[in-house]
């Protein structure tokens, strides 16, 4: 093992130049790789050690053209590989079951969040793993586009629940860096800071401007404070609203 | 910037080998390492560009007291930093409020969510970046043992939740590698698989069994199964079942 210097820290590199890449080679990984970014998935701190988070790599062609309708975007389950991470309780359910004991704080809001906790660590470190082998991935929020279909489509069992995806492949671009808030608005020092007005955010919502977004080529984007005020957080009516009745249906966050 | 390659790839390495740290020695990260523990939270993917989530430094001897209490735990905010991440919809509630706007979608759980994925991915960047640096981490999933307090104590707004908090320091301890279930329990292609039974994980359970644990010196810690069946998950009345009433009274996952 080489030493980590200052100078050749790879992760400080890799962490503070991330992008997120939306275009793949049409090349599926290799099984090294494979077993890489699980390991890492499965070396992932977990709350109370209860292991309550488990992946599905998803490889039928089926499934992967449903979840690119589910997601609405077209390299969701196209170029390069497609895993969905999931708050798993069932299985812990299971073991009490077998066991001869009931289900326990296993439907509580409490044990929820902490197995939600577990699976999205797990993505964020499979993503490093990932992009340490010279991957790309994009992370999928959009698979609760529609959360009752993504259960249905993975034949998920009560008590589990689809939390993100991840697509990941190897680049087919070279985005910019996306300016990001200014660090005081976003780091504060033992209590919230009620300070900040929007004139302050004048020179980011420049900044912002600046960058080209390679989903629409050669666009400009819209001002961060214009994005906040946009469509994206205006009232609406979508499938996304139904997450709870989701959860409730899974026997999760019941009390 | 030295070639990474499958020889020296320090980002494998430090997720393949990660431990939880809980013994610090008594010495404060420095500036550049606190810098950059920040950067790397900023520059965490974020799910719509909303940025969403906040990171609040605990440095205030009193506030860290009655932190360690609803902890239970005499390590947080002894030695070390202890760094709070937060759910953060206020911002973009006040961005668009001081643009005339109504708080839109902000109080739905979808948005939830989001917010709450920017933040755990925030925390493992951190975490990583800390332990890049040759620092260790515990998470702190026990802020929540009390969530009405601790919004009391960082002077939460409407719209925050404390999510996890972080101690880091220089360790202090050399913890084994704990064993963690095999990858066929967690990793499933296609659907989620069922045919696990409780049969399959005795030798697992024999595994964990040859685990010190070094919060309680030299004793041997119970089988998987064990820990599943055991108070963890038993049920029991306990202010962690205040979350969602928390969460309600903070204006968030109201619909």
């Amino acid at each position: 093992m080489v030493k980590v210097t200052s100078e050749n820290n790879q992760v400080k590199d890799l962490l503070l130049n991330r992008r997120t890449i939306r275009a793949f080679k049409n090349r599926a990984l290799s099984q090294e790789q494979l077993d890489l970014l699980m390991e890492s998935a499965r070396q992932t701190a977990t709350s109370s050690f209860l292991q309550q988070s488990s992946v599905i790599h998803v490889t039928d062609f089926d499934k992967r053209k449903t979840i690119r309708k589910i997601c609405q975007q077209d390299y969701v389950g196209a170029n390069g590989d497609l895993f969905i991470f999931i708050v798993d309780l069932y299985r812990n359910q299971q073991i009490r079951k077998q066991s001869g004991n009931d289900d326990g704080r296993l439907h509580n809001t409490d044990v929820f969040f902490q197995a939600y906790d577990d699976t999205v660590l797990a993505i964020q470190n499979v993503a490093n793993m990932a992009e340490s082998l010279g991957l790309g991935t994009v992370f999928l929020g959009s698979i609760v586009n529609d959360s009752a279909k993504m259960v249905k489509i993975l034949n998920l069992p009560v008590l589990t629940f689809p939390v993100l995806g991840l697509q990941v492949g190897i680049p087919d671009q070279q985005p910019q860096l996306k300016p990001r808030l200014p660090l005081d608005f976003r780091t504060f020092e033992n209590e919230y800071n009620y300070d900040h007005t929007l004139s302050d955010l004048a020179d980011y919502d420049k900044n912002v401007q600046t960058y080209y977004d390679l989903r629409n080529s050669n666009q400009r984007i819209d001002s961060f404070t214009a994005q906040i005020n946009s469509a994206k957080l205006n009232h609406k009516k979508t499938k996304r609203d139904e997450i709870l009745n989701t959860l409730h249906r899974q026997e999760l966050c019941l009390h």
